[in-house]
């Protein structure tokens, strides 16, 4: 059983936008034992979309198309559907009503008459009644293959890939197990990590493929299998998994899809029933970001201040203005006063404070870009490092956030 | 012209990564006058990896291969490249020099064996120095298409593209101008936009093309053209959104690429040496993030609080622990009032406040998830707003985000 995903729109061909919704309804395949042959983005044009749906036929049993179902007129997905299975337009009268029930329900205004055009399907489609935007979503098949057409907007096709695509799809085909499993470590390259484990690499079966992942201070280990027996399948991967943790426990955070390295923070504070408080310079609010994209983060992480100028340091987080004067603001003497500072501000346990120049220019301080240092405050003293993280801004702010929970969860983890 | 990008790796197939670079290639290629005909996300699979080969030499001049380089053993790309062009691999003495300096420079660690296997590379291959990592590109020709493999990692990829891919392919081929201009438009929707415009979109010439692309509270339209002359082209497509954008003064904030709401915030803050501070309380830290991700924020943007946990709005941000207890803190009362004092504590002329529930659960409060309240605070007064955002907790903070910049626009625009 394999499945293709056709993505249609110009805007990913010329690099506009990034095509997020492919990998997310490829990771939802793959929890149901569907696995995905081919992603293809392609033009908003029809010659092309009919050439991408003979090809992805050839090989795939089911072809998830997303994309192209506006109320616009660059958007030719539905017509482009009917000849591909010789059919019509026809109104959905059920589609017209859910139009009229979003205006009602979202007070958006007027419904013009493009509005209405969403209600024009082809009519041997089966529709998939879109609950949260004026596009449905249509299910139809030609010699056994199931097109499937979604649209583009990623909160919409998020549910109805849930709501509809994937019920229907366990229903409809025959389906193995496919199961990974992913290690995440801080703080060692690739490979360095490959040549640790090289034994246990070497004695893994054929049918268990292992995969690293490495970005910006962390390196991610998949397994990945598949086979008809899910307990066997998962009995297997997990013991070697366990076994892999086990020799790599110093750089191993857990399981990806299990938890996070701020889950595994938020695991470990809620059970000793700790805080944590952020003081960020120089990732901008980039760190409480992360922590507050999680639901529930609420009992342990009290808040954050981000000090941009170097006088707010002094005068909201108390940093004395003689310690900068003499060490700079970017020196570890700074970032453990900030992060010292910040427990008390806060009233935390624990405080992470980050100071550093994020580039491209140097400013008006005394340090190169790339100069990071990093304080993490506790109960029991505080630690703090001092780091040179090269010369591009993105990945010297995404290092030290990932540095940055690396020496936290060190900390918790040992008091 | 056509080019087709290739990115190899069952990450992106099984949903774990998002296919970024595919992105940033395309929009490399598009300024240089290449068109990307298709973008193709495929196995670590020998077999595979020929067929989508054989594939795009169909329709492509260029084709950009990316991933499948690292030291380990699950990348496959250079031995099928070695299968398709009937080639062998053989040492290459300058990336071995190269593979040792990287070593040296970035104090890794002692070099492994795998890592001098990056230095074998196809005979008949171009090769494309990394300076920032261990796997070099490869430029490869075959009955005048030109077959390019860079590494998967972005960072890598991006220097090779621009040092070497983009400079030789300017060298090697004719191209067209490619123009895209794209307007940004805050505060309506999709097809409320598009009726406002109808008479200047029927107006456009078949050879330029218009696009909607809409997302959480913003609309961008793109117009797209191709052809010999650059000057006429630009003209041509340069007029036309000069009249969009005054038809849509109301909502429209600018180009993209030339600005986002950041950089127009950035800018008239910086024409009227004014500042900004963030009161963020459930954007977490988000907008802080955005506003710091680009360079040079610091003449304006003096700094944030994120104070999560409700008494730190008191504590820390002075908000009357009475004025939450009578209106609930997620209210246009709070706030303002957590505007207000962002003002006074970080002694900024303008500051933005958030407080609502994104969900999934309503916690302690008494409001409904997605209930969100933003305020402006600024030199002549306040405003604010309660908003329903849904109960998605991502869109409910994206939407917050947008909104927020939005209000603050305003608000600087017209003082």
């Amino acid at each position: 059983m394999l499945a293709e995903i056709i993505t249609i729109g110009d805007e990913i061909l010329i690099g506009q936008i990034v095509d997020t919704n492919s990998a997310y309804i490829s990771k939802e395949l793959n929890k149901i034992g569907v696995k995905v042959y081919q992603i293809t983005s392609i033009q908003d044009d029809k010659v092309h979309i009919l050439q991408a749906f003979k090809d992805a036929k050839k090989h795939a049993d089911l072809i998830i198309v997303t994309g192209g179902l506006g109320p616009t007129k660059d958007d030719i997905t539905k017509q482009t559907f009917c000849d591909f299975f010789e059919d019509t337009l026809i109104e959905n009268q059920e589609v017209t009503e859910n139009v009229k029930q979003l205006f009602e329900k979202y007070q958006i205004g007027k419904i013009l008459p493009a509005n209405f055009q969403q209600a024009m399907v082809p009519s041997k489609a089966t529709i998939l009644m879109n609950l949260y935007g004026t596009a449905p979503g249509m299910w139809m098949e030609k010699d056994n293959t199931v097109f499937v057409s979604l649209p583009g907007v990623p909160y919409e096709m998020k549910h109805l890939l849930q709501d509809e695509v994937l019920p229907r799809t366990i229903k409809r085909f025959n389906r193995p197990f496919i199961y990974h499993k992913t290690l995440l470590t801080y703080g060692l390259g690739e490979s360095a990590v490959a040549e640790r484990i090289v034994d246990w690499e070497n004695n893994l079966p054929e049918t268990i493929k292992l995969a690293y992942l490495p970005s910006l201070g962390k390196v991610r280990l998949r397994l990945s299998s598949s086979g008809s027996n899910e307990t066997i399948l998962k009995e297997s991967i997990d013991s070697r998994m366990d076994i892999l943790a086990e020799k790599l426990s110093d750089i191993a955070i857990g399981f990806e899809d299990e938890t996070s390295i701020v889950d595994r923070i938020a695991h470990i504070l809620n059970e000793k029933q700790q805080t944590l408080s952020l003081a960020e310079s120089c990732t901008g609010g980039a760190i409480a970001k992360q922590i507050t994209e999680e639901a529930g983060v609420s009992s342990f992480f009290l808040g954050g201040i981000v000090p941009y100028k170097t006088e707010l340091k002094t005068k909201i987080l108390g940093v004395s203005a003689a310690l900068i004067q003499e060490y700079s603001v970017v020196s570890i003497q700074v970032a453990e006063s900030m992060a010292t500072n910040s427990c008390k501000l806060f009233n935390t346990d624990y405080a992470i404070a980050t100071t550093g120049i994020a580039g491209p220019t140097k400013g008006d301080g005394i340090d190169e870009v790339g100069t990071v240092c990093i304080a993490i405050a506790s109960p029991v003293g505080i630690i703090s490092e001092k780091f040179s993280f090269g010369n591009d801004r993105f990945r010297v702010i995404e290092k030290t956030i990932n540095k940055a929970f690396e020496m936290l969860l060190k900390e918790i983890s040992k008091n």
